[in-house]
């Protein structure tokens, strides 16, 4: 069977690497190029020792003819900004694009302009199709451009979505208190992520509306409950590599709603979907069973001291948060099994 | 100056080893009986190799008698329901106690038993005050009984307390999501944490109402709110050995109570309080600089786009938590510098 | 094509969890027996949460027939003594057994008797080949019965063996320091391996000549240097889950051996191999990159000032030193690729 | 009692916090200048937020009059290279000086030289006393400038020098196979100590004879063995924050060296100091159980089976290794207790 030829453009960050790890094992997949920018003249092997025999080739430049030729796909593993600037030239080249930033992910560009400044493609983010397969399944199957959402809003969404889709919490007085790994924040060292200071610290940061994945989960929130929705969203930073725990708290529309309907709306929703698992009522999700894997675990438990509704989804915040997404997307909209190439078992321990 | 003779029964726990540490380093105190249980008849050093050429002695067993003998101080480190047998043979010898466990934390013993069983030591309850100095500072110079909060309880209480006694915020819809290091479990082994199953896994347990802590906690807060409170607490494991990280949410009562007003309002409570330190408006309380002190971090922001106040509050779970709580209970009640003994400075990295 | 059915015996620990993730993938393979001891009756997902939806059956308590009835090959992943016991009727029904465990290692039934007590099955000892695929590749193509050896004995010998067979330096003075991540002693809680007591602690454990391994990869290191081997093997836990080093000193026999010449022995005794990769001469092998694949990293330094030949040979230890080095056994004894199944790529970061 | 008046410059780093953690609690001595300098100008507190309401000036840029205005005693914490310049300025105005950087460690300025580049201070060098107070506390109390060792330095040597000097080794083949945190590393955030790509990673750097603190570790026990010694030193990296293991192999001179003799030599040779503990032979010293202290933990062990001594020592890389030996040093030199101000029992856990 022939193989789609795919480049992976910013490949030697976090989500980068991981896609290249997922795409050297995809059965209908051949990786042939690797674009970095740093490092661009190194050996694979020699950025991501982890490949030495695996992709033996060189990081080449950026160059859209070139990416073009090679390539009928491109993942763009990029910082916000310079993602739309490559994203317009492959796609007026005629590629298949994922992008794995945020530039294309906010329909409402004045929403985009407000949290990211400057809109480097206006023009493009039209098209494109929100890559959270268990919202946008069929809209994806025809996208040119994919915007794949980051790991923040994945696991916030897929906890929230199915109480808000069955109308069985309020719209209002949505809490989300997320739980990062620390490979969430990127390759770059920085003080914040420096070993010493990580390893025994936890901490919130950008709480109290200054997170820029807060507009994206808004928006998806949403469009599923048919109002405006705003939350409260409180991001930590954990002493751990991977993994994303997002602990949603609702307040539900009557006593009818118990965690056990939630779990059934849950279970309506992501019936089909071979990334979200609903775990059974009163479970605890734990990023330790989905780590290295594109699955999510998905629970809920209903606290009837003070009626509230505690929503809780665990991903690996590159298996199902971005990488693992782009590559679950990319299953879709080529017509491969929507698994492909993806680990269904974490890696334990 | 002479000093005071102190025994800590149950030495080899993690708030056992910890209250030796700071006593050991204490100006007016010393160590005088060592007890455990499996561990007696031990040496110290063996079962504690940090006190090799510290403490020389054994550990023995528990003898009420000899206790006495030696000791007009005693700390209890034992798991709830041992505790109160002992403090009441303790008691029965005209020492001064200050349990770490919950056998006394609870003022309403139906709820006590309600939580945790049948009631050990009902006529000793009553005598006993609830060791958080920020709250009961005048009535612990004359208590005879000291019951040490846990560290949820704590970390939960000092943040949200500010913001009950000046009717700042509803008292409905309180949540609190707290993170805990994995020291707060204590030292037996466990699989939740055996370090591979513990390393780069975050999870809530006990969640929806069930977990011990969530009526210590409203009991604090509803007597300094002046009406019965209920709240969501939802306690997570995160994998770091000591640290616990309180992120509370409330709804301001209106549009004046500004993140600054609650500041203010916390830096009037805890004035004269030399273990918490309330941060600028919009800091992010962080474990890192807390760990090995007795410092409490608190900080409030406030959400704007949905009008949320979050309060935080970080602590090391056995040096404000624990430990070092009961010792700045001693120094109150046997008129010492507050912070005798109490390492000011947390150890970083 | 059909697949070789396949059971894990002792399917819950580390090894046989990372057995079933790896046969779960594995294209030739099919998983249709999951026994375990403590955990019959359970559903595997509910011992192992990482397989929900994926392995959607029940662990089953160990009856020899039942086994035998259902597959042609069997895994097992027990304690030493248990192996031998199972793998006897295994064997006795015609199954093609791979055994993890120590039980069949040692050829020299004496020694094995030494170091670990009774034999349990001295006359199948005789039929065993050791499961080293770098060593032993051609003996496996025809084994019936495999002991795969365990991860200090894989990344020793690996670092060590291409020194030896090339009479590169001498046999007296060889020393190993190893350092090993914490799932390498196995999914029991114990006190040293409590997260509070691991995460920032190292330490040597069973030095000197207290550590079973020692003789193992005497009896490889022997058979390739054609003289009896003894070395000094020094064990140490390191806080991290994942990954072995070998640390290993050897006095080259004159000047001429240098760390080129011995980077080059390596290559060519691992040509061909698909799990080891010879690093460039100088390189450090780190864990890091080989974490969750069955590669290992070997590289060579020589010290001029000292004249000391340092080989380092970095695994996974669950990867390469146990359950995927018992893949790559399978694959070489039923003629499939020799990688196949096996993660060629680590999870990073 | 009048107290000292000391300055630390470089106080925002690493042993820069550690010194001012264990001076502000020091009985003799007041902190009255904090020198920074890329944060100069900055509050302590807001630099390093564990001093809040401990020490609550302000970060001053290096001024030598300020300094010597202000205070009789400096530490210097800085990188090698600017310390000498600082220390020539501040010991011309003659205040004493402990230099924590390798400015001043080596007496052989030619090997100096060779290992760091240019001299910046050959005339101050040789008045420098290094500060191992085990092997070097008669010359301490003297000393105007200090040349406080590294951490590395420290705990190989402890674990040889009792060996070397009793004459019970060779002084040919010695390995030095050590183990750091990360925190040795400083604070300055890298690639190689980024919390993602170092909580799973152990590696080895700069071996084979490239780390710097070769030479000092040679100096030390060339001077107390009497003759010139050259060792293969390997230091790696290691998933922890806080600790430093030296694993030492040396060669018996005959068979009466047991490790029981070992022992006893260490006893010998350290007698008298506060610091440094030798366990029962046999025994594993582990960085859990000194880390936050000044404690060093020996022991040592014989391999029979080979012939070999395997000298262990356990360190706090910063507690004994820099500042709390440096602190230990200024103890010496003026006279008080040689442990005040220095924690004698490790944080646990």
């Amino acid at each position: 069977m022939e193989k789609v030829r795919v480049a992976v453009v910013g490949a030697t960050g976090y989500t980068g690497a991981e896609l290249l790890r997922l795409l050297v094992g995809h059965p209908r997949v051949v990786v042939t190029r690797v674009v970095g920018h740093g490092k661009a003249g190194q050996a694979i092997a020699q950025a991501l020792p982890s490949f030495h025999g695996v992709l033996d080739g060189m990081i080449v430049a950026f160059d859209a003819d070139d990416v073009r030729a090679h390539a009928d796909v491109a993942f763009l593993a990029l910082p916000h900004g310079a993602a739309a600037a490559v994203a317009k030239e492959l796609r007026a080249r005629g590629m298949l694009v994922l992008d794995l930033s945020a530039d294309f992910r906010l329909h409402d560009r004045a929403v985009h302009t407000q949290w990211y400044g400057e809109d480097h493609a206006p023009e493009l983010a039209a098209s494109a199709v929100y890559g959270l397969p268990e919202l946008h399944r069929e809209a994806l199957r025809h996208a040119e451009l994919i915007a794949v959402p980051g790991c923040f809003p994945t696991a916030s969404t897929l906890a929230l979505a199915p109480l808000l889709r069955d109308r069985l919490v309020l719209t209002k007085g949505l809490i989300v208190d997320a739980k990062s790994g620390v490979s969430g924040a990127g390759r770059s060292p920085l003080p914040s992520t420096h070993f010493p200071e990580t390893s025994e610290g936890i901490r919130a940061y950008k709480s109290a509306g200054q997170h820029r994945h807060t507009p994206e989960i808004e928006q998806e929130l949403s469009a599923i409950a048919g109002e405006p929705i705003r939350i409260v969203f409180t991001p930590h930073l954990v002493p751990m590599t991977r993994g994303l725990l997002a602990t949603a708290y609702a307040i539900p529309v009557d006593d009818a709603v118990t965690a056990a309907r939630c779990t059934e709306a849950a279970r309506a929703l992501y019936a089909g979907s071979p990334t979200v698992v609903v775990l059974e009522t009163g479970s605890h999700p734990d990023t330790l069973w989905v780590r290295g894997s594109a699955r999510a675990h998905v629970a809920f438990a209903r606290d009837d001291r003070t009626g509230t509704i505690i929503a809780q989804a665990a991903i690996d915040n590159l298996g199902k948060g971005a990488s693992g997404q782009a590559v679950q997307c990319l299953n879709i909209r080529l017509g491969f099994a929507e698994d492909a190439g993806l680990p269904a078992v974490a890696m334990f321990p």
